[in-house]
């Protein structure tokens, strides 16, 4: 298939190799050139421009943040004044449900289609074809789009016709990984300040009622304390956590648990977190406990 | 082996049955005789008194809180007073860490031995032989002990020397349960107020990052509003926080997602919750958001 | 002096009275027209276009929210197109902290005089010219407003000379007679559920270390729960805890009453408090409590 | 009136001076001997033991928590066994509602009469006989109180019939005071990272809608961060806020800001607060905001 792919960060780029493994015809385009050509040499097209990425059947987005994806999609020469009618923009990014449902009604307005697949994963997970995928659109906008969600992940689920959904559920998946993380936070400090060995502590839970693979992941960095280099870096986490607290507020619900993650990830940032990944949430309690 | 077994409530009567089962000579005592009778025809001793049941190798409380264990134990004719010297005191309940630590010293002053061997799964688990076993104290006793540990669990973990630990442990485990519990419930309701369908939802999270027992379990209840009847009751949840805050307050530990969920059940419990399952925490986020 | 004043809400309409009083030459403007008419028999102008209220000495705007404030200051014929060049603009709403630092530059860039000055204070203060202002600018512009200080208030801080200062004071303090409500609230459920008469109780608070208005004023309502009519609704306490946490959120500040006091808004608001006071926090706690 | 009084702490010993300046006959007893003879100078008589404080018509306890009274209540040789019947024992400690209540029936059951007159106020404001006074029990026995309370206060409550109310209210009181504490510390936190002075915000609140003595007091402690020495301890803090908590549980009440205050005051203390002054809430709240 005829696939542009803008968005080459620390999660485009292996998605990005995984389509042209699948055979797919890529065409890239990226902020900062560099990166774009870097994947020349594994057969990727290079798109100058925005309009050139989007000649495609599928466009897929991949961007780190609203403001990225608005600059992209609406500015003049952007996706929305691009793209042909009848393609497809797929958005990976984790953005607001406000502008997914922005980015629908724009599209329909042009006759163009969008689409969300929003995926859980680490930049290792998309390395190896791994991502867990959470499409939502109409349907025949997902068939299409399957043999990429096979290119690039382990599974992918059809959650219903609304895109924005997609986006929802990314934002609440997320927020209760960041649970995880302050919860298992809290409890290594409580059992390592009373002289229980963290690792021993990790070991039984993922041994027993928490062998999903976030225990595993989130409990190791904590046990190790090993929160740099980051994975996700906490501003990350704040902007996910926000963005739900700002879906919620939209609808009038309230989320202690991520107000209390907001709270953390500030305190987190204001002492100097900024590069640390964000489960780093957990070094927060240890020194709050005065470990 | 030679032992005996006081409380048979919902966990204590599958861990007596499956010991049974595993061929130990078994007594029981039960403060409600009647519990205790309707194990006899499965070839359970009745002990009419604490001090016969604790004519054992190894003497077993599964009680329901401190209170019940402190009566069992200290009192006049009590396992302290009736103990053989040698004996081991095997405490299943989910007790503070005071009362542990209190405990190990009392036996110790008379020659008795006393372990720990917390346990994670609910009435199902126990009833399937399928618990997870946290264990502490010396290695000599957790050995005589393995046995048992076999015949009533599907996996124990030898934690340390200290029996209190394992009492930590599991507090700090029933946290992290009740944190999921939370979570989940918060995310579950913003999602249904948008309009997503909450099985649906539930499938992506425990079919992805979120694949460990204690989401399938919870995640169902949840997406199916089914908190009746209760399999943990909301005043047992209660106390465990309450003794997981207990634990951390004497080591100026805070838990700030212990605090949220403390104030979450008293206002569940408030409102009526009082026989609950204590993943009804979710009908108090719903309720919140005006679902 | 010749002042334009725009926005005949709740404060503007008395605060415009006290101006008349005060013998100052008032115009005025609103986007419904027909509350600028009531005022004309007592004096004031009736500007028919805010082009028309800018043709003075100083403009007050006294708006709702942040998105008021900017479609009648940056749309076209707006008052940055229409404020002559020396003239103050004398910014009263309660808006973001974003948003006065722009006004300041915005109007810097067109050599005229931005300067803010909050007031705090229900409806019935304004009406008694009883406000307490807080004002900030340089100093020339703040001296020149001295006089319609006084028209309107019982006292008046110069806090610093940027402008943006008085804004973020406002919302700290709006923050923290949210508190007072908040904390009172779910102080007077406890005692009310134990039996203590809440009228008693607030006479005694009052009467000793907490003789404040804030107390007298929200320990009354609280006391009676009468939350209709509502002096300040409960959105607009919404609102300014949301720019309190805005704000704070921008220095990486965590403020963790202020993020229970917005989940507790937005669970007020999902059960239909959207009429009441505020001060229906408290309604809340009861409701919590089983009360 | 002939007046035994039992604990000569940082309270006690100012308001043993304040009721022999009234004229009153005073016996103290103080576990720490040298304390009590400091007074004799002064006039009061000296106890050896806690029996012959108890020789006389008002027999007055000031101790530092329920462990400290309950040991001198009912202890051998202690106030329940010395006290004659028809006296009057005076709790003014800030003790639990649930020893308060058992306090009130051992009493009765020994034809003594139990009441209770909490006090708001630092030391400063116990040597000034400046306290606010909270008296609840029998009428009777209040009435007879009435001459000391007027020795120690300024003003004087009769709250209730039953002496626990005038505990919860104290309780519920102190809640108040630690939650001014923590939110006027979030606030200052933000306004000082934004480059405002915090004398002059502290200042203009005081000026207007806060004008209280809470407000003064702790608002000059936080501008200045002048948190040692202590005029009433961090640990003693924390002990209050337990004590409002645990008598919330009893009722099943959560108090959101409670927990909240119980969690910082953990870890103020972690962080090795213990002997500062509980206002150091915000030296907490400045530390997290990384200034």
């Amino acid at each position: 298939m005829d696939i542009g792919l803008i968005g080459l960060g620390h999660m485009g780029t292996p998605v990005a190799r995984n389509l042209i493994k699948a055979g797919h015809r890529l065409t890239v385009y990226n902020r900062t050139r560099a990166k774009a050509e870097a994947l020349a040499g594994e057969g990727a097209g290079i798109a100058p421009t925005i309009a050139e990425a989007c000649r495609a059947e599928v466009l897929i987005t991949l961007l780190a943040d609203d403001a990225a994806v608005e600059s992209v999609v609406f500015g003049p020469g952007g996706v929305l004044d691009s793209l042909p009618g009848g393609a497809i923009h797929l958005s990976i990014s984790t953005i607001s449900v406000a502008l997914s449902e922005r980015l629908l009604q724009s599209h329909q307005s042009r006759s163009q289609v969008f689409a969300v697949a929003t995926v859980f994963g680490r930049p290792e997970a998309a390395a190896a074809a791994a991502l867990f995928i959470v499409a939502a659109g109409h349907n025949a906008a997902l068939a299409k789009c399957e043999p990429l969600f096979e290119a690039i992940g382990q599974k992918s689920f059809n959650l219903s016709e609304r895109p924005a959904d997609a986006n929802l559920v990314k934002l609440a998946g997320n927020f209760l990984i960041a649970s995880v993380i302050e919860s298992l936070g809290e409890a290594v400090a409580l059992i390592r300040k009373a002289g229980v060995d963290p690792h021993r502590f990790v070991e039984i839970l993922t041994g027993s009622l928490f062998a999903a693979p976030v225990y595993k992941t989130y409990g190791t960095i904590i046990a190790n304390e090993a929160y740099e280099p980051a994975g996700f870096k906490m501003p990350l986490g704040l902007k996910d956590v926000r963005l739900a607290l700002a879906a919620a507020e939209a609808l009038n619900v309230a989320l202690p648990v991520a107000s209390l993650l907001r709270d953390h990830f500030l305190t987190g940032l204001a002492q100097g977190g900024a590069e640390s990944d964000w489960s780093a949430l957990a070094r927060l309690s240890a020194k709050n406990a005065g470990l």
